[in-house]
């Protein structure tokens, strides 16, 4: 399993006037978290890109349990969905610090999410995920315990 | 069926670096759009609050199929799903001016999607649909031809 | 003088948890303006594009008097400084509908902005504003009463 | 100096079309720039807030010299003016990693900016800055060397 978290503050311009964060806005973390998963595998995504590779949402999806707040520091999960075949898939959740864990003292997240990638060239053409990138998430898995 | 269109044209903020439309400012998109249903219907959704119902974004998807891009007209279209019993549903889907209609010249939406909303107290208590709220949807859906 | 007015109303997302706009979201809504003023003129902005000459941002600032809200609709103001020799510059006043105006009705503005743009080529080197563009802007006001 | 410095990665939902951070995305680091200022000085702003004062943006300028690019790792130097009597004020500078420095490798900035803040209370009354702020102020002032 391919997984990464990261942290992130709230600020006042992602929350609106219900005190909460804007729906909308939950999606860029989730842009950030899936990049730095890409960096932690060892390829930052404007690597791939370099290599010809894109890969645009084609399609999200976020369910809302619980709000985020401002100052709220947020960890967000990003989970690479390894038996994709065409495009990839990441699954996200997040949490408040302190309420993410796996035991007894663990909260359900305050969202969870999945985000779809098509892989298209430069000129816009679908394609399969090239060798190198499945060769680096085989070879992640391959090399890790959790 | 309750249904609006509103129009919205695109600007660089909406943007990014690959030339088109980020993917989770359609959801703003979605609010504008919803929004301006409920003012269609006779009561703006600022009256819903003001009468003690909120109604935040519980689940939202969207699927990507073609790119909005710098200084297009978009169509924003919203379909109010009455057949929801708790909370409500929207439906969308976004399309370039021109390419929006029902007969030959009509093109695929460039995205189509939809969000869930609780119906909830301004102390965060879930409720049901308000008898305000339900007569207004029906006595709308009464009225219309389409 | 060129002056141009639009129209936009306030959504959630524009606001923050103070209940009001956040101060960010109006440099978005000084861009709505300053391009539909150009389309106001004959000439879109994305056709001054085409034509080879990008007009980005080089300075921006704004004063916040008093605060727009949630469903405010708002009157975007946007003006041409034609004094302007190096680049442009835009001067912008946003007011609520019903207290824009030239009488006694008249209410101070909720925020006061300018934006410089420079004037680069795709390639980013620095230009003078093309022949084009300073005789568009020059018909324009001799044409104008206003 | 009252000065602390955060990094912040551009993500593709900070750029716009023409490949660089859209100019009012700037405004939102700002905010996390001097949020992060106020918890080094040991006082969290959101603890400022439940101690009954707001400082919301009375005015912003940014003067932006060369463009942040996708995937950037920006260094966001936040520095309090400690010399204002009336409100509060921020300057920014906003450097590439790498290129931030006192010596002979450091860089101008991307841009550098300002921002003026209001004291007010929670019911929109006009307040000088509290005790409690100017001496944080003054004791953080005292005790740094640089």
């Amino acid at each position: 399993m391919i997984r990464h978290c990261i942290r992130y503050r709230v600020i006042y311009g992602d929350t609106d006037r219900m005190g909460v964060v804007y729906h909308a806005n939950y999606f860029r973390w989730f842009e950030m978290g899936r990049t730095e998963t890409f960096r932690h595998l060892g390829l930052a995504y404007s690597e791939i890109e370099k290599k010809g590779i894109l890969l645009p949402v084609s399609e999200a999806w976020c369910k809302y349990m619980n709000s985020a707040r401002y100052d709220d520091l947020l960890i967000i999960e990003s989970t690479l969905d390894t038996g994709i075949k065409v495009g990839m898939k990441f699954d996200y959740r997040i949490f408040r610090e302190g309420e993410y864990g796996e035991g007894e003292s663990a909260c359900p997240p305050l969202v969870k999410a999945y985000t779809r990638h098509a892989c298209i060239t430069p000129e816009g053409k679908l394609v399969r995920p090239p060798r190198f990138l499945k060769e680096l998430i085989a070879g992640y898995a391959d090399n890790s315990e959790r």
